[in-house]
Parts: structure tokens; C-alpha cells; sequence
């Protein structure tokens, strides 16, 4: 060891990059774990924060506090616009660092279909805004019923469109049908919230194109027992503040909603073109980065991408899910490669365990794939709840979601739904905000999110 | 009882409006509770989510799911605008709503002295909005400093002004010096947290100016130990986005510091003006309903003003306190009036029982003062935390802070701490929005916040 150890700079601290930033304790290196926010995201529950649930607080872990005691780690509160791979250093939007070995684990986010203005009228669920931002417009579309006289646009206000059929879109159609049928009973005077629709649009034939057929059946058959309506071979067709417009084989028709959820799309994060530009790196058409086999940008074996913005198809010669068991093997198999690295050994190339695929559906109904063994129902269910509780990264977290879960389940209550950020008056015009009308003539086809997802 | 029951419609679910609801329960009445959020805030706790203690859903209860048991009563999302008396009708930004008794219950906010101009550089800590706000600046200091190379500039992002020595301003002095002696030690590498300077101005000569001299001594004495910097007699004549101008008797000084807080003045909600106009309601020099012996507007019996907005002067010649215990003492007084009055009894005037004053200084010291008794320390800390969870609405939300207070204590964590809103990049300038500077020539005095703030 020379007297400046070897710099591990690792961009991104959700679950790739934490779980890198760990794996590198006690190793002869120093690290600095770099993010836009100060802490770490389980965003396997975020739909429970966009439903009310839990609270952001219950799923995020400061990450100085959960590094503090790790030595040769620091946090850097940053924004990374540019890479050199010639001066092996990273610019910040006010600032920079220079790195010898470059770890980028930052991520994707839903993709629009080349329509970017459907972003404002249809927020999809990737941050804690996105989160409190999709649980305000679910519960004052509510309110907003009550108080509406006409029964069209009191219909429109009832009526939730999720488009995309994987995990996510599953998982929240779900919350959104107990909320209807149970949290909200007896609350409502003027309205039955029981009444609400809601539809799960998907762009194959099937919810959960990624699981086994008869999942994906087990899935609709729940999704249906709490009101859910799915509807397969859906396109959407246009977005505007009062409508869908939904294309199903022959027919066309638009839908009135004032409520859209998106969860269909992969898109890489910024940095993937950032990397192409300056290193080189080949991108798929989703924007992220086509790795070698030992997860290096090709012919920057400096420079290291994994997680969601990773594109590697070694193993399977199709790319992995962007799903957490992904990004956490990908974590701890750089940092092995970097310690080996440093102890003069070339590594072997990185391999995936498949470990399980799950998805949950409302209150008590969920799937598990585990390759071989598939199950669901209620055990599926809480396996699911053990497996996510376990995997919460600080003990204090796992106490507390158990608790609300425990609490939630007894009671039917979700309590964490308050309305916050901007405000609503007037009510019936609270969307209006949005009410430059964002269609297009183009079709696009609806993809579930199974490559965006972050099942546990 | 006729067919159409009286109607009382109750204006804000705070303490007040929230408890008169609620004790209403049964009555031959039809009770609508109308606010502008579709949640109770129990606001003595709202510095804990400012300081990073507490989520947002902890201390907030969805008022619809409070109320769902309760026949006579329905909840309406709606912001008042304009009050017709004769007509007896109430006037929504989107609508109306007739009454047979009203009963207003919109509280106070802080007062700026003339300054508004001073809110958007000093936040006042009123609503779970304001306390993310404030959490986002006290976080985001600390990360900018550690990223600060310039000495001058990393003191100025180090130091903490919190402007009002009331309750409020003493608890959030307390849990900041916390944060920066506990919670984030060992958690930076090039700062040390424990060298922030945290200043406490207070305008008259000792802090918690409405408490006995004893217990603002032993509050001030809790505070240095904390590392908090108490300034008494201290007047803020400017403040601007990188200093706050304080005149200490003949000396002005401008202190350099990026996180200034407002925990000073009252402010009554702008319905007390409307009153004033619509239904010749007198008002106090803060805005606040000068109500008659039995809580009505003088001259109008259809009309109560309760809580924070209510001036109530006739049973010790000073105005009762700005505090939860007046105004959930005051909503069970209108409900009983009411009762009364349908009956054909005339109530008797309103009388304050005294119970506690209390304020808390950090993890582990408390004053409170029953009037014959008084204690300060830890005995009066565990107190202050039972009758605070005991007072939660929710049973879940009681068992969940408990847990929070309980692992915060062993562990001197904050899991809560997480940086939302706006982008805060680059961090250097990350308050340069509001850098256009808010100063004036005019000296006005910082009053404690003993009439606004909310202690249980």
C-alpha cells in the first residue's frame, strides 16, 4: 500500500451502489459513495408511500448514517454531469473528483414512448416526490368527488388508470383497489368510494409478462377480486388532463380520468449517454450501458456500470431485470473485483443467482416465482412481507413498517395518506394546472416494467 | 327535532375545531367540519419533523378516518374565502354552504413584524410543509459545508438562528444543538458537526418569557449545555440570504449564517379580518376575534371563534395563551354551548383550567409548570413525552412515535432526515432563490411565540 490508497468512487447510492459501498469495508481502498440525495431508497415499497401506506421516512435510510461507521467510506452530496476517462475524474455540476477506480450505478426511470410531455399529466413512481406526488392526486380525486355535483365529471374523478402491467403497475392497482373498497368505507358522504374504477392497462396479453403464465393468471384473478379491471393488448394512444385515449385491437376509445399513474417503460439515467459520449460505452435502445462480462464499460476496464444502467446479457443472452436482487449481486460482485484487482488476481465474470420473483396484490394475495417452485396466495403473501421487512436497511425501519403493517392489516386503515405540496383550491380545477392537452397521433405500445422494477 | 337537524359547520380541524367535532358526537345536530388539508396536525410536535425526529405521517391523523364513526359528522376539503352572516352562509373558493351555527377555528400563524418579505428567507414552522422546508435547509447546511472549502463560507453554512424564544424557538435550539453534538457525529470527514454555532434570539430578557423566571432559567441553563447560544434582549433589525442583523442594547451586528428560522409573533388567520368585515367581530392588534364571555363574535351569537384566533380576555385580563390546551378546553365549551342552547339553557361564561405548561430542551430535559407545582430535568422530560404521545390521536400513530422516541434515545440516530423538494444543486448556491436580500432599516422586537405556539 502506497500512502494515497486506491480511490473507489461509486456514483449512485440506491441498491448497486450501497451494497458496493459495503462490500468494500476494510478493504485498502477509499471510497466515496456519491448521490443527488442524502439518503438510500427501498424502492420496492415506494408504491406503499404513493398509496399511503407508510411514510417516506419508513423507507429511507440516511446514508451517512448507515455508513458511519465504515472507515474508509464517505458520503458526497453531488450531482455528476460529465466523466474524463482520460484524467480518470468525475465533474459535478459545481465541482469535481478525480477517481482510480469509476463505479456508476445510477439507475432508470419510466420512459415515455418518445412522449415526454405525458410526464406531468401521468407521473410515474421512481422518487419519494413521485411518491407523495401520485398519493396527493389519488386522495384528492377523491375529496374532489365529494364535493362534485355533475355525475360525469364525478365518474371522471373516480375513475384511476394505471398504465403498465408489471410489478409496479400490478402492486399499485392493488393498493388503489383496497383503498377504494376498504380504507375509504364509511369515510365518504356524498359518494361510495367502492364505486371507484379502476383499470390496469397492459400492452401484451398478459399482466406480468416477465413471470410464469399461470402467475401472471393467479395475479389477474386477484387483481379482480378487489375491483381491478385489467385490460391486455391495450394502447395508449393519447394523454390529456381529463383523458386516456386507449387503443384495443380495432376499437379506440377514450376513457375520462382525471387520475393517470405510469409505470410502463425502461429509460436509463443521463449518465449512459455520458459514458457513450466519453468512453465509448455501447448503448441499447433504453439508454443503458452494454457492459462486459465482468460488468466494465468495454475498453474502460476503469470504469465500472451496474444495477438498472447496466445492460448485461453473458449469462442468459438477455438482459437481466432491473430488479434489486440484480443490482445487489451486481454491488458485492464489484467490490470483490476491485479487491482483486488490488491483490493482482483478473476476476472471474460476473454470474446471477436467480433467487425469486415476486409481486404482491393488495391486502393479503400475492406471487412468488422461485424458478422451480411457484407459489401464491396468502403465503405468497407473507413471504413477500418477511422478505421485503428483512431486507429494510436500518432495524429501527423494519420495527416500524412491521408495525403499520400489522396495524394496517387489523384495521383496514392506511394512515399515512395526508394531501401535501401545493395547494388544491380550487378543487375542481386542482388539475387544471395541467390542462394543456399532451396527445399525439402516434401509437405506442404499452411494455410492463419488469425491467425497471426493484422486487427484493 | 324538526326534519332538517341544525347544521353547525366548524371552520378548521385543528385542536379546537377537531374537539368541539368530536364532542359534538350524539348531539341532534349535523356537524360538517370543513379544512384546507385532510389531516389533523398535532403541531407541539411539529419540530420533531423539522429536526428530522419524526415523518410527517406520525403526527398527522387523515381526519376523515377520526371521524368515520361518527354519524352526525362529514369532513369537506374546502377553503374558506368570505363569510354572509345574515344570509347565514359561508363561502368557499369553489362554492357555499349554509349554517345555523358557525364556529371558526383557523388558528394564527407567526408574524414577521411587517417584514413578510422576511418569510421566505426565515420560514416559521406552522404546517408539515414549513417543517420539511426547515429540515431541508438544517440537512443540506451540513452537507454544503462539508463540501465548502472557503472557512468563512463553511461557518456560515455552520451557524443556526432561530429568531423567538417561545416554546417553539427553545425546542427547535434544543433538538439543533442535538443534531449537531449527537446524531451526526462521526458522519462527515471534513467538518465536525459539533462546531456549528447555534444562536437563540429572544427580544425581552429571558427566554420562555411566559413562564416563571425559574424555569427560564433552568431552560437557558439545559440550552448551553446543548451548545446553543441564548441572545436575550437581542433585536433583529435586517435579514438577508447570508446574514441576520441583531442590535443587542447600543451594538449591531450582522451574523453571517445561511439557516435562519422564525419562531416569533402572532399572526391571526386572515378569516379574523373577514369576520371583522362581514360580522364587525373586534380584533386585537395580531388579528385575533376579541370573542365575548361565552366565545361568540359580540353582537352575532351564531358565531363562535375558538383556538388560536380567539382573543379571550375576561377571566385574568390578558388574552389566554396560543396553546392546545385552551383550544381543545374551548371546542368541548362550544359543543356543550350548543347542546345547551338546542335544549334552551344559556351557557355559562367559558373558564381556562390550567394544567401544564411545558416546554422541551433536547433528548433529556423539560420544563413544566403546573402553577403551585414546577419541575424541570428528566422527570419532567419523561412526563412531557407521555402526555405528548397520550395526546396523538391515533392509537397507531401513539405506538409509532413511542418506538421512534425510544430508539432515537438509545441509539442518538434521526432516521427522519431526509432531503425533499427542490433540487438543492449547485449547493454552493443552493439559497441563492432567495438571495435578494430582505433587509430594512426598521428595529422591531423579537417576541417569544408564547401565544402561538401549541403545547399539550
Amino acid at each position: 500500500m502506497s500512502d494515497a490508497p486506491h480511490r473507489v468512487v461509486i456514483v449512485g447510492g440506491g441498491f448497486a451502489g450501497l451494497y458496493a459501498t459495503q462490500a468494500l469495508r476494510g478493504a485498502p481502498v477509499r471510497v466515496t459513495l456519491i448521490d443527488r440525495r442524502n439518503f438510500h431508497l427501498f424502492q420496492p415499497l415506494l408504491y406503499q408511500v404513493a398509496t399511503g401506506g407508510l411514510s417516506p421516512g419508513d423507507i429511507t435510510s440516511p446514508l451517512r448514517a448507515v455508513l458511519k461507521r465504515q472507515r474508509n467510506a464517505e458520503v458526497l452530496l453531488a450531482e455528476v454531469v460529465d466523466v474524463d476517462p482520460s484524467a480518470h475524474r468525475l465533474i459535478f455540476s459545481d465541482g469535481d473528483l478525480d477517481y482510480d477506480t469509476l463505479v456508476v450505478a445510477t439507475g432508470a426511470s419510466h420512459h415515455y414512448f418518445g412522449h415526454s410531455e405525458w410526464q406531468r399529466l401521468a407521473p410515474g413512481l421512481k422518487t419519494i416526490e413521485d411518491a407523495t406526488e401520485i398519493r396527493r392526486r389519488i386522495f384528492l380525486a377523491f375529496e374532489a368527488a365529494e364535493r362534485e355535483p355533475g355525475p360525469a365529471q364525478r365518474a371522471a374523478w373516480l375513475t384511476f388508470v394505471i398504465v403498465g402491467g408489471g410489478p409496479t403497475g400490478v402492486e399499485l392497482a392493488g393498493a388503489l383497489g383496497e383503498i377504494a373498497t376498504d380504507t375509504l368505507k364509511h369515510e365518504f358522504r356524498s359518494i361510495n368510494p367502492a364505486e371507484a374504477r379502476i383499470l390496469l392497462l397492459e400492452g401484451v396479453d398478459h399482466v406480468l409478462p416477465a413471470y410464469p403464465p399461470e402467475l401472471s393468471e393467479k395475479a389477474a384473478w386477484a387483481l379482480s377480486g378487489l375491483g381491478v379491471t385489467v385490460r391486455t393488448n391495450a394502447l395508449v394512444t393519447a394523454v390529456d388532463a381529463g383523458s386516456v385515449t386507449v387503443r384495443c385491437g380495432e376499437t379506440t376509445e377514450p376513457i375520462a380520468t382525471r387520475t393517470v399513474i405510469w409505470a410502463a417503460g425502461v429509460q436509463a439515467s443521463p449518465l449512459g449517454r455520458v459514458l457513450a459520449e466519453r468512453a465509448g460505452a455501447p448503448l441499447d435502445r433504453a439508454g443503458r450501458v452494454m457492459v462486459d462480462p465482468d460488468l466494465t464499460v468495454p475498453g474502460q476496464p476503469a470504469i465500472f456500470v451496474i444495477g438498472d444502467l447496466a445492460h448485461f446479457r453473458h449469462q442468459t443472452g438477455t438482459p437481466l431485470p432491473g430488479i434489486a436482487p440484480v443490482a445487489i449481486q451486481q454491488g458485492k460482485y464489484v467490490a470483490a473485483a476491485i479487491r482483486g484487482r488490488l491483490a493482482g488476481r483478473a476476476p472471474a465474470p460476473f454470474r446471477y443467482r436467480h433467487i425469486v420473483n415476486m409481486a404482491v396484490i393488495g391486502r393479503a394475495a400475492a406471487v412468488a416465482d422461485f424458478g422451480r417452485v411457484r407459489f401464491d396466495g396468502r403465503l405468497a403473501w407473507f413471504f413477500w412481507l418477511f422478505v421485503h421487512i428483512m431486507n429494510l436497511v436500518e432495524f429501527e425501519n423494519r420495527v416500524l413498517v412491521f408495525i403499520q403493517w400489522a396495524w394496517s392489516y387489523l384495521t383496514w386503515n392506511r394512515k399515512a395518506r395526508l394531501i401535501t405540496g401545493t395547494s388544491p383550491f380550487p378543487l375542481r380545477a386542482s388539475t387544471d394546472s395541467r390542462e394543456e392537452t399532451a396527445s399525439a397521433e402516434k401509437i405506442v405500445t404499452i411494455g410492463g416494467d419488469e425491467n425497471t422494477s426493484n422486487e427484493a
